[in-house]
């Protein structure tokens, strides 16, 4: 067994099945090869799940096994050993996540039938038109009389789509809708992804306000740097409606709420903490801005050119210079593997492989890393918990993920309940504040800081959190 | 009893119920005051639905009452007329229309549930990410593997809503929902209302654009003319998906499945028929290209200068010089008026009052009429009955309503099903005779020449209509 297979099995209680597919099996009947089957599928390491008998014949039983398997190649190796067995055949694999996907992931449903002239004359003509006719003398009664009360526009140009960069808005739209899935079943919000064929900063803008009436905010989504910084800061500017960049403002949420209550298990005092901080993205400069809206004062973060300080001249920009004035108060100059050495916290918002266990090793005591990037941490998960006390990173398969899918659905749900017409740094506190008190003070843990986000309490909490802050 | 009272009771059975209210009255116990209230109710001309006792107290009882009443002065003279009756009192008064439209019509909702790590780890990351990645590597399966199979954009700027003109993005939306209700119940297709705060032609084509990835097809709505004609020119051009003007060719194609059957009724050749129509608008000239192409020979278009003709100096602009080179084969000058003499259909796409029905009592034997303005027509239905023999309006209390729902959810469900890049004149061509056909031969009256919106036979024959045409 591989070491990859071994840790594999040590997570499999957390293991989310990165690979599942149906194989469509015809196997000769009474000598025994089905039970050869599952013997061969759990020797290759996969676990059956629902198994239908699809068709028996007098020689041959055809059925369908649902398995899952390791990784990408997992499926193409277990097909393989299964065609050597005499008396199977593979008649076809269907990929569980791509018969999810057919047809997509979403669909708009009206709220009440129309099936009678009586109906079809209130949701319809002639009686909507005193509707839009009351709208149409105030317009902000759009917000009680059409979806824009409930109703979340995702906007992506697909140019930053999880780990996979700029891959275009038709291959974003899974992504989107995958969110717009979320932010139904934990915020009870209704989103429509619309993933748009421009780069273009000032189109995009453009874009936004235009469709915004229907609209009672805005997720911007898997937009790089920096343009996503200007088409952010100029549609909050430009709207009424609140404007919310999730790979960054979200990220920092729940990277905060875990922070908060990390601190509590290593009782530090958040005011006197030293944070490296790697890749000073948009998630980077956000993570940075939240945590000092939080009272941290000494962080120092780190681009491909080294540390970010005011008076660098190499690879500076607008946002670089702000980035300096904001941090690194030591003017520090060094390397991150010399910020490591007696840094209370590492953040990690860049690639895989940046810092090794041995560096973490150098940091003060009860260490806290963050390893956020995705899909690979810049340190492997079993490797950062042997020199620091706490580690959260962006995988599902690990304790204390750092997921955003526990800020937008309630930030959002809070947001339109208060008809809020921005979201604020007093909300993204708020927010935080609230996904933290979510892990009970006596359920706090090393390995659980941050809640499942499973977790029903957290959305509503969070939304609460947020309606407050609003007001 | 008014005439309008008596119009109303006579066409019981067909009408709508224009406005439905309910009534939470305080009732005296023991007194007869249901019963004088209920007599009350029947004597203003209003008709009571569900009735519910929302509290029995010992003097009192509170009670629902839903009623219909006749108009939007009905229901303040009804509760007037309810609280001089000794015993009863108004305690509120709800109106359905808007208690239907609270909160919007619409719901976005996920089509599989993401409630456990695994359902999460398909639909989102991490396993969406081998979905986005297919996608880039080939767009075109996101015909496949997104929404975009089954949706499309309702798109209006609402300058041109209804019979309400130019009332706003916001005002348009009840509309849009209401549409995209219809989208679904009737076509299966999932739509999603844009109501757009720019009535710039190149910055509506810009959008329409920007958002088209994540969509199958393109709704143009309620955008005034001569807008119109070029942003769906333009979009038809730069787009690879469908792009439908509703306003046009909704109403093109069931006029004309309207105009071929009252033909078979009255037994007349579409290519020998005289036609006059008024109102040389979006729809007006899209009613005239369509009956052109199913063999009209000799159209003749009125707008407010007059007859349009080629050669005409006054109130010409491009659209009407082509309009003037594919109509008026005589050449004709008149009026309306004059035009109507002899003529066998008279078409109005216009505004009430246009003609008399004297004016249509000159028109040929078995004369035809659709009378389409909204709401109102150009001659009272009872008026037109009189004169001519065929008659159809817009009005849903009225026979033969020319209703664009029996066209675009069917028409939208065959292209998308056939993954048309365009709707051509072969499939609204087709759709027409489909809508036609839904009325079988035998059934056909002067009454009954268009099928009713409620009948589930119209829309999947159009689809297979229009999948037919596209092949």
């Amino acid at each position: 067994m591989s070491r990859s297979r071994r840790r594999a099995r040590r997570l499999a209680p957390l293991v989310a099945p990165s690979r599942t597919l149906t194989l469509r099996l015809r196997l000769r009947r009474g000598t025994g090869t089905l039970a050869r089957a599952l013997a061969r599928i759990s020797r290759e390491g996969a676990a059956v799940g629902a198994m239908d008998l699809v068709e028996g014949g007098a020689d041959y039983n055809v059925r369908d096994l649902t398995v899952s398997v390791d990784g990408d190649e997992g499926g193409g190796r277990l097909v393989a050993a299964l065609e050597k067995i005499p008396g199977v055949e593979v008649v076809n694999v269907s990929d569980q996540v791509f018969l999810l996907h057919l047809g997509g992931k979403l669909s708009v449903v009206p709220k009440s039938p129309v099936r009678t002239r009586a109906e079809l004359s209130m949701a319809y003509t002639p009686g909507v038109a005193r509707v839009c006719e009351a709208i149409a003398r105030d317009p902000r009664k759009a917000w009680n009389l059409t979806i824009k009360r409930n109703t979340v526009a995702i906007v992506s140009d697909g140019t930053a789509v999880l780990g996979l960069g700029d891959i275009g808005p038709e291959a974003a739209m899974p992504v989107m809708e995958g969110k717009a899935m979320l932010f139904k079943e934990f915020g009870g919000v209704d989103a429509f992804p619309l993933c748009l064929a421009t780069k273009d900063v000032d189109e995009i803008v453009s874009v936004v306000k235009a469709v915004a009436p229907g609209f009672g905010g805005v997720n911007l989504e898997d937009i790089s740097a920096p343009r996503c910084f200007e088409i952010e800061a100029r549609l909050r500017r430009e709207l009424d409606i609140p404007v919310f960049h999730d790979d960054q403002h979200g990220t920092a949420i729940v990277a905060l709420a875990g922070l908060l209550n990390a601190l509590k298990l290593v009782k530090k005092d958040i005011r006197k903490i030293r944070v490296a901080l790697a890749g000073v993205g948009a998630a980077g400069v956000a993570v940075t801005k939240i945590l000092l809206r939080a009272g941290v004062r000494d962080v120092v973060g780190f681009d491909r050119t080294g540390a970010v300080y005011a008076g660098r001249r190499e690879g500076m920009n607008p946002a670089k210079e702000e980035y300096a004035r904001l941090t690194n108060p030591r003017g520090f100059k060094g390397s991150l593997r010399d910020a490591l050495r007696g840094a209370d916290v590492f953040i990690g918002l860049s690639g895989p492989g940046l810092v090794s266990g041995r560096d973490l090793g150098r940091m003060a005591k009860d260490a806290i890393v963050f390893a956020m990037a995705n899909p690979e941490p810049e340190v492997p998960y079993e490797e950062a918990v042997r020199y620091a006390r706490v580690v959260a990173t962006g995988r599902s398969d690990c304790p204390n993920q750092v997921n955003n899918a526990l800020a937008f659905p309630g930030l959002f749900r809070g947001v339109l309940d208060a008809r809020a017409r921005e979201i604020t740094e007093e909300m993204k506190l708020a927010a935080a504040r609230a996904i933290a008190a979510a892990v009970p003070a006596d359920k706090l843990r090393d390995e659980y800081i941050i809640p499942s986000i499973f977790d029903p309490s957290v959305a509503p909490a969070v939304a609460a959190a947020v309606r407050a802050a609003a007001r």
